[in-house]
């Protein structure tokens, strides 16, 4: 990147992004991961209601390997080899298959030890949208302070991938960006672009009052319709656990 | 859109989309355009700093039409044909064309009557973007007032196109989406996607102090880098304006 003082608008990155300094920012859509990808920098996917916090609850119960896939075709390929297989569309889960994508489903002994399969309306697309990153990681409410530890350990910039709610934007994703980008940026070797600098303004703005901030929430309207509060309330709590899943090729597998 | 009480999950509109209520959503980069396009509803494009806030002025002080054009090609073939030419690229006035961005260089008596040629880095974008929108008009805190009392006359959904950064979401132009979507929301007809409560949001925490939500966000930096803050400040004042662009055919012109 060229840098020159008298022409700072020839760069066209974020405004932190000097030689040298980390970038954190948010792609607020895996429809927009084109536009955000750059070499080099480690992708979080978010999900938070609720395939990611349901992926970090799965490892916790001893999962051995996720396969994230994308369509239900591929999800019943892999039922008919005999593969246990979450799927989930618009919140309900898919009749046939073993999980939907509640985090609870995945507390199960029937798992420990299993490579288990999942494909659901947003977030194994996010995963897909990333693939060509240098990493990927999966981040969710219930793993946020062993992700920021470790994330601050990589000195690499880092893009919070939210899944959204089929590309369009959502309020709960963002809003885990912007706690992430919160503990970031108190590390001062980060700088942060237009994306996360707004998702750490509201999360800061929600702290002082969550509840009115999801309320109106489309996502959090749907599954609070579905009965489903306890998996909100359950999704919106920290540190569960100390696990980050990590792709690797086409498996999520534990960090170690 | 087919509404089940008992399965309101299946539905994939934002929260309020109820049969006859009109909606008011933000897609945050034209890029997204694709994701957000309904029929029926009418698109604000939104370029604070500073296509759309030019285009109000150049309107207020006369000009009868602006030919917006997304390629500097496009624009030079006008100039050729004897047209007044704006083209900025990265905040700078491009040379040999007669104008840049800024709304200040369109408050001259030589646009009076003229039809002028537009072509901006982020705001002509986002305009081809959404030609295929019901209609498009033209937004800018410049007009602000006149553009909401307009927008709450046509019973009609409504969709924020923030043209951003190359693609990359910003934070000046989805201030300004949260600042319509709070002056539409008081009229009970409207309800909001997750986008658009944002915004609104964010809007509302920055009123409380604007200069500490602006001050990091990347293109007021450039732009204040640049020696602009002029320009900033022109961009940020509400109601300079009564005149509303919009788009017919290739042309913007004034709403009558």
């Amino acid at each position: 990147m060229i840098e020159n003082k008298n022409n700072a608008a020839l760069n066209p990155s974020p405004s932190g992004e000097k030689r040298g300094a980390l970038i954190v920012d948010v792609c607020l859509s895996p429809y927009l991961y084109p536009v955000y990808h750059k070499e080099n920098t480690i992708v979080v996917v978010i999900d938070i209601l609720r395939a990611t916090s349901a992926m970090c609850t799965a490892f916790h119960y001893g999962v051995d390997k996720i396969i994230p896939v994308a369509t239900l075709e591929e999800a019943a390929d892999y039922k008919k080899q005999g593969f246990l297989v979450g799927a989930e569309r618009n919140g309900i889960a898919i009749e046939g298959f073993d999980f939907g994508n509640s985090p609870f489903s995945y507390t199960t002994e029937q798992i420990k030890g299993q490579t288990i399969v999942i494909s659901t309306t947003n977030g194994t697309q996010a995963i897909d949208a990333a693939r060509s990153a240098y990493k990927v990681v999966i981040g969710a409410f219930t793993n946020i302070t062993a992700l920021c530890n470790w994330l601050k350990q990589q000195e690499r910039s880092v893009l919070l991938l939210c899944s959204g709610w089929k590309n369009r934007f959502n309020l709960e994703d963002t809003l885990f960006a912007g706690a992430v980008t919160d503990i970031l940026l108190k590390d001062k070797k980060y700088k942060s672009g237009d994306g996360a600098l707004t998702a750490s303004y509201l999360y800061q703005s929600a702290q002082k009052n969550p509840y009115r901030y999801l309320r109106n929430s489309s996502h959090t309207e749907r599954l609070a319709a579905m009965g489903l509060k306890k998996d909100i309330k359950y999704c919106f709590t920290l540190d569960q656990t100390t696990v980050i899943p990590v792709l690797e090729d086409k498996y999520l597998v534990r960090m170690t």
